[in-house]
């Protein structure tokens, strides 16, 4: 039987974000990563599918706070305020204690053209699956996906600005102002 | 000397999407749609590098109609207002006359999740595209990105409704009316 591996998820993430940083994401192995985290390759597989996986296995987790933050704003609320209220809940996952990890993951995916695919394709399914929150709240086409993807769009600015080298204030407090600022734009 | 053809290209557009439709993507060779087309496998290659660039070469011109857009809006239009007229100027692309082919592709690419990816990159490159533009224009960031985002995202919207099979509405309607609801949409 397996022995008990405390945090050994989090262990095996931060030793692929390192491996990836210093010598390539194309030349890390997974004997590498469990090497580094002091873990055995088979341990690996308990928690990823593969090198790509540790990358995007917070996708799933985005999404849910995202929809969950869907369905809790004011039934009175109008798309995009339900939508912006998807976004703000995000930052329960793109938190402080994240963001040096997040930074990493970003500056990996930057580089290979493999992954900058991915992450596009995880973009359209956040704009997916908000789009059929925002129906199951009684909200028609074209309005649901026309909120969904101008919100997808906020989204990505505001991650982008998060994961950015100087940039110090929180997720929140950027997604808040990239919210304003394209209402803003839309009014003139 | 290769034969001079007339319309080599349209006609070999026309037998890849027939038969893209007929037999698939996957199974559609170029010396089945040079002998479709009635032409040389030689011939096709003076067009297109490979299969895939028959749904994607018209992408350079989509973004050279959009980026003259951004150019020719007035000095002092809001980026917004800029972004739309770029949005508004690819009608003079996705004309009435490009619409059934521009349906047939539509579904060749939804098929196959290879052609989605890049689709979505084509549609992120647009977005770049548009960004540039606004900031040679002396929009700065985060509004650059934010404009161009939200305008991709009014765009895709807009041309999945103007392919759809029961839409009548030209483009350039679909595309006005988008960006009228999403107006309405943030305003309240």
């Amino acid at each position: 039987m397996a022995r008990w591996e405390p945090d050994a998820e989090s262990r095996l993430r931060a030793a692929a974000l390192e491996l990836f940083g210093e010598i390539g994401y194309e030349q890390t192995t997974v004997a590498g990563i469990a090497d580094r985290a002091g873990l055995t390759a088979r341990t690996f597989f308990r928690y990823f599918t593969d090198k790509r996986e540790v990358l995007f296995s917070g996708s799933g987790s985005l999404e849910q706070l995202m929809v969950a933050g869907l369905a809790q704003a004011p039934v009175d609320a109008s798309a995009f305020d339900v939508v912006a209220a998807a976004l703000i809940r995000a930052g329960e996952f793109l938190s402080p204690e994240r963001r040096p990890i997040s930074r990493l993951r970003n500056s990996v995916i930057a580089a290979n053209m493999e992954l900058r695919e991915r992450e596009l394709i995880k973009m359209a399914t956040l704009s997916t699956a908000l789009a059929q929150g925002l129906r199951e709240r009684g909200i028609g086409e074209p309005e649901a996906s026309l909120a969904a993807e101008a919100g997808i769009a906020v989204f990505h600015v505001a991650f982008t600005r998060w994961v950015g080298k100087s940039e110090q204030r929180s997720y929140v407090e950027i997604v808040n102002d990239a919210l304003a600022r394209l209402r803003a734009l839309m009014s003139n």
